[in-house]
């Protein structure tokens, strides 16, 4: 028996409930439970905001999946996706103390995945989605931020652009580029592809390319989603045909969120002076970093936490959400996902940011205050 | 400010999470979450049992009320019910070690929030229903058995019906008198009155008069639910006429789950010898203790913790998904909780039973151990 499956035994969850409150005199359950929870109960009917100061409501997320995607095994199913969803429970409390509550739906509707999140909305401060397949993760996403008055926020998307950002701003300032004119390739255009390439365009920067199975994302051809559809109309300004090799000639960045090993030694040899790879595919990258570095590629991050750099999402969904629901947000908007990015690559000095370092360690306790400050600010102005 | 409110702000939530596994190196986090978990993941979707050895599935209860029936309150609204959920699940910890999670529909069609329940139940090992009006409730219910393959439980009804039986097992030893042919009536036939009728006529009483607003539920008459036209027909044997006043002539035992003094000391007195009396409306029973006892009723309980003989749920549901869990029971069935019942009852000693000590204290932690434990082998049979 695996080590994974002897601990997953051993915790038999690795997330429990845990009593706040006094109840075990009788004294104590009155105040706690009837008669005394009466008034609490009648303050919120008169006045819902009040769930947010007299329950837990202030301080809960729900993370939710439908198991179509989950970690790079795919569809699963829902039950089988709840191992990730509690480690997710587990690293929103430790990183961020959040009360994050797993839950897996058993429905691959969109809409009906949207209306089951949504009638539960009135428990939590949030929601993150978690591990939902594209096209569909992107149709509940948008129903539901129709729908809800609290943050709806897909990790897989919108965490792993940000930390991707904040990974690129110092790795840019290392290789002293400028956002604006450095040529960005971002191999894989699903649910990672579309935010990181959004993102990126929102601070500024210019020039992407996307890249999927088909190859470079075009302009004239009609896509999977009306997302990329959009993105389609933005990306590629040199209207280059042809797949992974030809978009690569010249590149200053590569971010991979695709599939092991699809960027060659060869390919790589052709970017920019001062290239900058981010593989992201997990757990065996697109490039493997000793390879990049062979290819001359100057800096490498990946996904992966027995390589330096690595590019995690807890580097900012639990401050995202700490600095949401402390800011009372009714949104993760794009200025408060680019403050997280920022307060990130921030934690990095000008005196250490090296080729090895350009990004703090997912375990820093440092970030996720940063992240939730920086995100607090942005949310009340 | 109350003190149930200043207690309440100063809580912000009755229950946390609280992380079971270790994530605070990388060597943790790759066992707890990437890459490890993947393997817990994919031993789920090859066999989805593995989910409650693998996740908190097996411990885990969720706490459902769409708000439309909060205490004594009514339809108060789902967020305004969240306080009583909490209580709930911070019970359910502190007496059964169930990790219960809170959740509040935005619904109130049976339809739509079963199939919500339903389409998350793959992420716990139990439901337990909780203020929910009748007769939503019912149908609610129904579905979700049909739905699910886990235990589905209507607190307010089979909560309430297995501590009325314990009581009152005891309440006839003491007086001596044989449930087969004692004179029963309950007064309240909403979603109580029905499931206490249910489980007396299951465990062998035979008369029992139901009443509700409109009077003595009568056999001849069309009524609310199908579940109180099929009782319609096995209760009111004498088939009396008109209402409470009338009913109550030569009743052995009057079951109140319905409005605050509604039973008057004039009808208590015409109650059998050795009458017993359990007003259960909450804060205000049907009669109060002093006056039922003025007027001759030999044994008295309340849902009150500040009189003698409470009739609280606490004494069961603990208990009960405690035994389910264990068992892994895929439903609560009647056997299981006369079962229970009569686990509760037996912890008043026959040299200890008294008119004011017919049940032990809502807060006995021999209670929900003795509940489990029955309800573990029954469940069994």
């Amino acid at each position: 028996m695996s080590k994974a499956i002897e601990m997953h035994e051993k915790w038999r969850g690795k997330i429990e409930m845990k009593v706040r409150a006094e109840v075990g005199t009788k004294a104590e359950l009155a105040i706690a439970y009837t008669p005394g929870v009466a008034e609490p109960c009648l303050e919120i009917q008169k006045d819902v905001n009040r769930s947010f100061d007299l329950t837990r409501r202030w301080n809960t997320v729900a993370v939710v999946t439908d198991g179509t995607a989950v970690l790079g095994l795919g569809d699963i199913g829902p039950e089988a996706g709840m191992p990730v969803m509690e480690g997710k429970a587990a690293l929103f409390k430790v990183f961020g103390d959040v009360d994050a509550i797993p839950l897996c739906i058993k429905s691959k509707d969109p809409e009906e995945i949207a209306r089951t999140v949504y009638l539960l909305s009135g428990s939590f401060g949030g929601v993150n989605l978690e591990d939902i397949a594209a096209p569909a993760c992107f149709e509940v996403e948008k129903r539901l931020k129709e729908l809800c008055d609290i943050p709806i926020f897909h990790d897989d998307q919108h965490g792993t652009g940000i930390v991707v950002l904040a990974g690129l701003v110092n790795a840019l300032k290392l290789v002293k580029k400028d956002k604006t004119r450095v040529k960005v390739v971002i191999s894989g255009a699903g649910a990672a592809g579309c935010a990181i390439s959004e993102i990126l365009f929102a601070d500024g920067f210019t020039d992407i390319t996307l890249i999927n199975r088909e190859g470079i994302v075009q302009a004239d051809k009609k896509h999977t989603s009306d997302r990329l559809n959009v993105l389609a109309q933005k990306t590629n300004k040199s209207k280059t045909k042809g797949g992974l090799a030809e978009a690569m000639v010249d590149a200053d960045v590569f971010i991979g969120v695709s599939a092991p090993g699809i960027l060659t030694k060869e390919m790589a040899q052709t970017m920019a002076k001062d290239a900058i790879v981010f593989a992201c595919a997990n757990p065996i990258p697109e490039i493997m970093p000793n390879i990049a570095k062979e290819a001359g590629v100057r800096v490498i991050a990946t996904g992966r936490s027995d390589f330096e750099n690595q590019i995690n999402n807890v580097q900012a969904f639990p401050g995202i959400f700490r600095g949401a629901l402390d800011a009372r947000a009714k949104d993760i908007t794009t200025e408060m996902q680019i403050a997280a990015s920022y307060a990130i690559s921030s934690l990095v000095a000008d005196s250490e940011l090296k080729e090895d370092y350009i990004i703090p360690s997912a375990l820093d306790m440092r970030v996720p205050k940063a992240v939730a400050e920086a995100v607090r600010k942005a949310a009340k102005q």
